[in-house]
Order: structure tokens, then C-alpha cells, then sequence
């Protein structure tokens, strides 16, 4: 096909333009032609402005399954593949496409790992108005995001659980070419969203997946639709390559929680582990939770999972193993009893209602971009974060409030008008209370 | 508008990004954006593989009139753009979007330089299938294109005729795209191409500019339908920026004239300037001549002009006005008279008709193909060219031919029996004669 098309359209193609052409006009591509194009690119025979345009190409024309299925496989094999011989455990992992105030991970992976289950997380940082669980991880002191593979291997086989970022090792194409699409227009693309989220997360050699598919106005995905379209390409391509996996739809309309920022959400996490936490973050680290004890085989229904998980947090093993979790990486365990001692802010401005009503909506971007704007995440991927900053709602939708009661505390380094402006502009009240809304949607499995 | 789309979409989008996304998105850009989008990407503040993103996005969404004048203007005023205030007469250009064996421009400038019009060429290179103005000038012992803005003034006004290369100050944005195009895949993108032609044509201050856009199987627009949008386009723009410009479609279907290689093309030009040039490149130069002479206002009419271009033909003005240019620019003008001193292979193989018939067709690409293989064109822009070899066609569309009789010659260093098939089959001979086509097609005039 190249041949031909390289002869068609005159010498002066190489390789990689007939490549791009190809997608350019809406081709699809062998599976021969996905593996070229990735070993091109990490060859350097196919330069970092032709992967851009190819990316352009593929934003605009779409792949189909079996190419997503190719480019999966070419970038998770562009790395090595971590297979975890010595954990007996079923490995499962879960994985969310980002939201505002998204903890989850943090007391999700130590709750499932204490009934049983390895958890061996590879998560990422936090860009733009996403946060990152390693940037919440490394909130608590002392606390390693870097740890080699093998110790990886070592501390899943001994407590169940342990979160790395990245290595270089792993899915090194999917790496360089996430730099790409973050900074040409080409981030929010379902076939490389799928690419790219399973090719870093079966690089831990998994048994299962559970995809966290968030869908609003906080999320990537704004529709329904297009989410929905995210989850089932996630599963199908995650099953094609021979990883059970299960996708949820959740709202991702108001942020999640009551903590925006990288100490706070650990400080509610530590709430959730406790059975104290927040309606909404609890629910959904049962919900999430459960999933993954059924796709492990250890409960047979969602509903002995999620009693399951219930008695983990009565129990307190969940908020034991979370401290076992940040003790073998170097962290400071006494936080879990003490929060006082994780990173905090002198300063606090308390944003108040201007006037009464119900809290009809509270916008999850507008608060991202004030936590951004407080230094608690990154405008671009070299920033450095800080830990204390960040946003505490005190108000949630559907709460009726008075004239002057608090809405959110904004944790801060130095006073900021124009943040505790946006933040009040972030609530939206009015004389009505708001329909309820669901946390959890739609379920997508690959049996 | 992007300080909106950057707070909508997240913080993480410095301007570059947002202008992709626009682009990608279908968006308009306005005049300052665009002027924008050509100044990041000269500081660097845009790169290379965002600039890759922004061109894939523009050859699948397009660009409206105003931004291709937008574009076309910015990339022109990237660079220094020439007044020659010492030329006196009106100054006029000729531009083809390039074909299979187009040598006109040899020919042309000097011819339409003898009766009074000043013509101040910037031409370029050859790429892929098509030849390049310059490889052919370069052709001749000692003719240097690398000459200085200065000298071209001088030689313009002494003789009304210079022809070079870009230099680094005209239009460096163009320079710079263009390389990226040609590896990424956006070409044969009209917009684009319209501000590429026009931003290094309009460089030379010219009064008046004449667009060949070619046609047909051997050129970038294969069908009329997309040649004229070209041919509308570059006469709209190019007015929008004060230059009047006529364009005229010509066909493609077949090579040019007789020749293909650089040295050869120098030799038909010779004979089409002593009256003895083969039928089609002698048509062409006088129509595109006759343009130049009715836009520069010096002939009433297109009827007046090449009547005036036929008698500098037949006295000889036209091809002693070649000497000259040869003569100023550092060549052996000697050619003029004894073509042999050209560059010539020893070697030559001739191409037999392998049955009785007429010749229907005679494919350009497939010539050009063997033209570039034989050394006479570049695959990558540092390629070089050997001015010797090619391709010089014995029997042409329409004529009867016996078998065995001569279809080409070929000039080559080796021997080579690819070249040899491949020539043979480019000639598609039938029972029937082929019907006549007509070589001057639709014309586009500014006024």
C-alpha cells in the first residue's frame, strides 16, 4: 500500500509522508503501518513535526478499532512490560480520564489492596486543570514517586499496592508523543486518549482494568455521547489485547468532593478511609472499588464487593494500609493520624455568599483554574507545584445557604482578590433548589 | 478571541496552542492572528511541530479569502520585500505551479525582456516531480543564481531581465513552511499554496504578475475544477495586495514540449528562441508573453502582444537577450550558439515503440519518475542534480509511429533497463488516434 502510494504521488514521498498522506485523506492504516509509524517516530526517521501533523491527520479523521488497537499495542511494546512473577494476587488497576478534585486513586488502590486484591498503579501528574495522583502523593512528606521496578514488585507482593509514576521504560512512545498533543491542539482525541491511557496501564502486566470515564463540563469528555464512545473503545481495546476491563461514566459537573489541591486532597482522603469522607468520593471509591473486587473473581457481585469494602473502612485495614502504603515509599505515616502535619498554608480567605438561596451549580473548571492560579497544578509540564495551596468547598450543590455563610475557604500563600472573585463566581445560587444529578452512569464490560 | 479560548479551555493552552485549536475547530482567524501565528513561529515561541498541526489542521478545514491575503501578507512582509526604484519599466513576473518538462520561464523572460518589459524573477528549486527554474539556469557553465538584491536590481535595469534565487531575506517564513509542507504531508493545499507563490513572487515589487497553474495528471491540481479555485484565489489575492495578475489554466496531461532534464531543457529553450522550439512550449511562451506585455501595459491587446512577441522571435531580439542574461549572470553565453558546449552524457539509449499504432498518451509522472531516477531531479532538497542526463521525447501525442521506431532517448550516465520499461511503458499507443486537447485553458484576470 505505502509502495503504491509512494509511487502514485511522486518520489519525493518518504515513508512517513505517505504515512501522514495516508490520514490525511482519511485511509486506514495496516496494523504493519501503526508499528512503522511508532518505530519511526523513536528511530527519529520520523521527526517530531511529522508525528504532529499525523496526530492533526488523526484528530480530524478518526481511527478505527483495529488501528486503535495497533497504536496501543506499538506504544505499550515501545516499552518494556512489567509482569510482577512474584505477586500471586489478581492485579487490577484503576485508572480515571480526569477530573477536578479526583482523589479517588489515593484511597482507593490501599482499600481494595486490604481485602485482597494487588493494586499495582502507574499514575501520572497533574497538567492543566487535571490534578495528578503523584503530585497528591508526594504532598505527604517524605513520601517516593520514583521507585525502580523492582521495588515496585517487591512492595506489591508484600503489602498489595504501591503507585509509581511513569518510568522511562514504559511505553516511552506514548511519552513523547503526549508532549506533542498537549501543546498542538490534539489532547482531546478518543483513539489517543485510548492509545495512550492503556498502553502506560497494561505496561503493569494487569488481570484488570476499571475505567473511571468522567463526562461533563469538568471532564474532556462533555457528552454523554462522546464518553460513552471513550468508555467502549477503553474496554474493547483493553479486552483486544487480552485485559479484562469494566468503564463507569460518572458526572463530572461539580468538582468532586470538597478539596481541590494537593494537601487537602490528601487530608480528605485520609476523611473517605476514616468512613468520614464526603457523600460523593465515598460512593464512588465503593463503586469503583467494587468493580474491581469482581473483576479480581474474589467477590462474585458488585453488591458482596461493595459490603466487602464497607467493612474495610469500618475496620479502619483501609486507612492501616494506605499508612503501610506511604511508609514503604519513604513517607511519613504519622499523617493519617495527625493531617495537621501535611503541608498547609498560614493564610486562609474565607469566600462568602453575597446572597441566600440554593447552591444550583458550582463550576468545576473555574475552581481548577483558581487552585492553578493558587500554584496548586501546572500550566505546563516543567512547573513545580505547591503542596498547601489550594480549595476547600464548604457549600455543596443543593445546599440552601444565607447571606455571608461561607461557600469555600481558599488555602493561599498571599491574598488574592481576583481568586476569592472567581471562586464566588464559581457558585452559582439562586431561589430554586437544583434537580438532583447521578454520580454513577453508565456501565461498559468487556465480557 | 484567544484570550477567551485559552480562559474556556484550560490554562494549559499558551497562544500557539489556541491557534491551532481555532484552526482545527473550523475557526476564522483574523488578520492579527495570523500576522501572530507567522511571528511565534519566526521567534520560536511557535515550533516547528506546532507550526506541523496548524498546516494539517489548514489543509482539512481551509482557510476563507481573508486569511489566505492575511497569510500571504504576513509571510511577504517576513522578509524584505524589493522596490528596485531603479527600473524604470513596468516590471512583470510569470509564475507555474509546475509541470512535467515546463521550461517556459528560460524562454519567457528574456523574449518578454526584448521588447521592454523589465522581468525581475525570483524562481526556485526543483523538488520531486517537478524541474526548478534555477537547476536548469545552472545548467549553463558558470550561470550564477546566488546573486545579490543589489546586483539583481543593476542587471534589471541594464538589461530588463535577472533570474535568482530566494535569498535568506525574502520571505524566510515561506522558506521555513515550505520545508515542513513538503515533509508533512500539505502540499497540495490551496490556501497555502497561493500565499507561498505569492509571498516570494510579490517580494520583487512587481507591477504586474502572470500565474501558469497547470492542470491535469502531471500537476498538483489534477482536476479544472480545483485549478481554477487556484487560478481565482492567486489573481484575488494577489489584487487584495495591490498586484494586478491574470492567470490562465494550461494543460498537464503530457510533458511540456520535448525534453525533460536540465541541460535539455536549456537546449529546447534555444531552439524555441530561434522559432524552431516544438509547438506547445512555443505557444505557451507567446501566450504567457502576450499577458505580460497587455498587464504591463505596453500592448493594447493579447493579439498586439504576441504579434510583437512573434517578430522578437523572428529578428532574433529574444535570444540575444537570453545571451545577455546568460552573460551578466557569469554563464558561457557561447551556448546560445553551440548548444553542444551544454553539459551531455556520453551515453544514450533510445526507446523503441514495441508496436505499430498511434500514441495516445504519454504520461508525464511516469517520465518525470524516470527523469529523477536518472539524476536530473532531487527526492530531498540537499540532493543534487546532474544537469546532464534525462529524457528527450522523439514521438509525440497524436503521432502514428511503426514498431521499433523511436518514442525516446534517454541520456543517462549508466545503463539502465528500469529507465528503458519504464519510458516505454509511459507511451500508451492505440489503433486510434487520440482527440486533439487544447493546451490554453481557462483565463482569471484581476480587473
Amino acid at each position: 500500500m505505502l509502495h503504491q502510494s509512494r509511487g502514485k504521488a511522486g518520489a519525493m514521498q518518504t515513508s512517513p509522508t505517505a504515512l501522514i498522506e495516508k490520514k490525511r485523506d482519511g485511509g486506514e492504516h495496516s496494523s504493519s503501518e501503526i508499528r512503522q509509524l511508532i518505530e519511526l517516530f523513536l528511530s527519529g526517521a520520523l521527526t517530531d513535526y511529522q508525528m504532529s501533523a499525523w496526530l492533526m491527520a488523526t484528530y480530524l479523521r478518526g481511527l478505527s478499532d483495529d488501528e486503535m488497537v495497533a497504536l496501543t499495542r506499538a506504544m505499550l511494546e515501545s516499552g518494556s512490560v512489567l509482569t510482577l512473577p512474584r505477586v500471586r494476587a489478581p492485579k487490577i488497576d484503576k485508572h480515571s480520564t480526569g477530573g477536578v478534585g479526583d482523589k479517588i486513586s489515593l484511597a482507593l488502590a490501599p482499600l481494595v489492596a486490604s481485602v485482597g486484591v494487588a493494586v499495582p498503579m502507574i499514575s501520572g501528574r497533574g497538567l492543566g486543570h487535571t490534578g495528578g495522583t503523584l503530585d497528591k502523593l508526594e504532598a505527604i512528606p517524605g513520601y517516593d514517586t520514583r521507585i525502580s521496578a523492582k521495588r515496585f514488585e517487591r512492595q506489591v507482593e508484600r503489602i498489595g499496592v504501591a503507585i509509581m509514576g511513569q518510568t522511562a521504560e514504559i511505553a516511552p512512545a506514548d511519552r513523547r508523543i503526549y508532549a506533542l498533543r498537549d501543546v498542538t491542539g490534539t489532547v482531546a482525541c478518543r483513539p489517543l486518549i485510548v492509545a495512550s491511557i492503556l498502553s502506560k496501564k497494561l505496561a503493569a502486566g494487569l488481570d484488570g482494568l476499571v475505567l473511571d470515564v468522567k463526562v461533563g463540563r469538568g471532564a474532556f469528555m462533555k457528552t454523554s455521547r462522546s464518553a460513552a464512545a471513550l468508555a467502549d473503545s477503553l474496554v474493547r481495546v483493553a479486552a483486544h489485547l487480552g485485559t479484562p476491563a469494566v468503564a463507569r461514566l460518572t458526572a463530572m459537573e461539580t468538582p468532586l468532593g470538597t478539596t481541590i489541591g494537593n494537601a487537602l486532597e490528601v487530608h480528605e482522603t485520609i476523611a473517605i478511609l476514616r468512613g468520614e469522607g464526603p457523600k460523593d468520593t465515598t460512593e464512588l471509591t465503593l463503586e469503583l472499588g467494587a468493580e474491581m473486587l469482581v473483576l479480581a473473581g474474589t467477590s462474585a457481585n458488585l453488591k458482596e464487593a461493595r459490603a466487602c469494602l464497607q467493612r474495610a473502612l469500618d475496620s479502619g485495614a483501609g486507612l492501616e494500609r494506605f499508612a503501610q502504603l506511604i511508609e514503604h515509599q519513604g513517607g511519613d505515616a504519622r499523617v493519617v493520624e495527625r493531617p495537621a502535619l501535611l503541608p498547609h498554608t498560614k493564610q486562609r480567605v474565607v469566600v462568602e455568599a453575597s446572597r441566600r438561596g440554593f447552591v444550583r451549580e458550582i463550576d468545576p473548571l473555574a475552581l481548577a483554574q483558581v487552585a492553578l492560579a493558587l500554584g496548586a497544578g501546572r500550566r505546563r509540564a516543567e512547573d513545580r507545584v505547591d503542596p498547601a495551596v489550594g480549595v476547600e468547598l464548604v457549600a455543596t450543590r443543593g445546599e440552601r445557604v444565607s447571606r455571608g455563610q461561607p461557600l469555600a475557604v481558599l488555602h493561599l500563600r498571599k491574598s488574592n482578590d481576583e481568586a476569592a472573585k472567581a471562586t464566588r463566581a464559581a457558585f452559582t445560587l439562586g431561589d430554586e433548589a437544583p434537580r438532583g444529578r447521578r454520580l454513577m452512569g453508565r456501565r461498559f464490560a468487556s465480557e
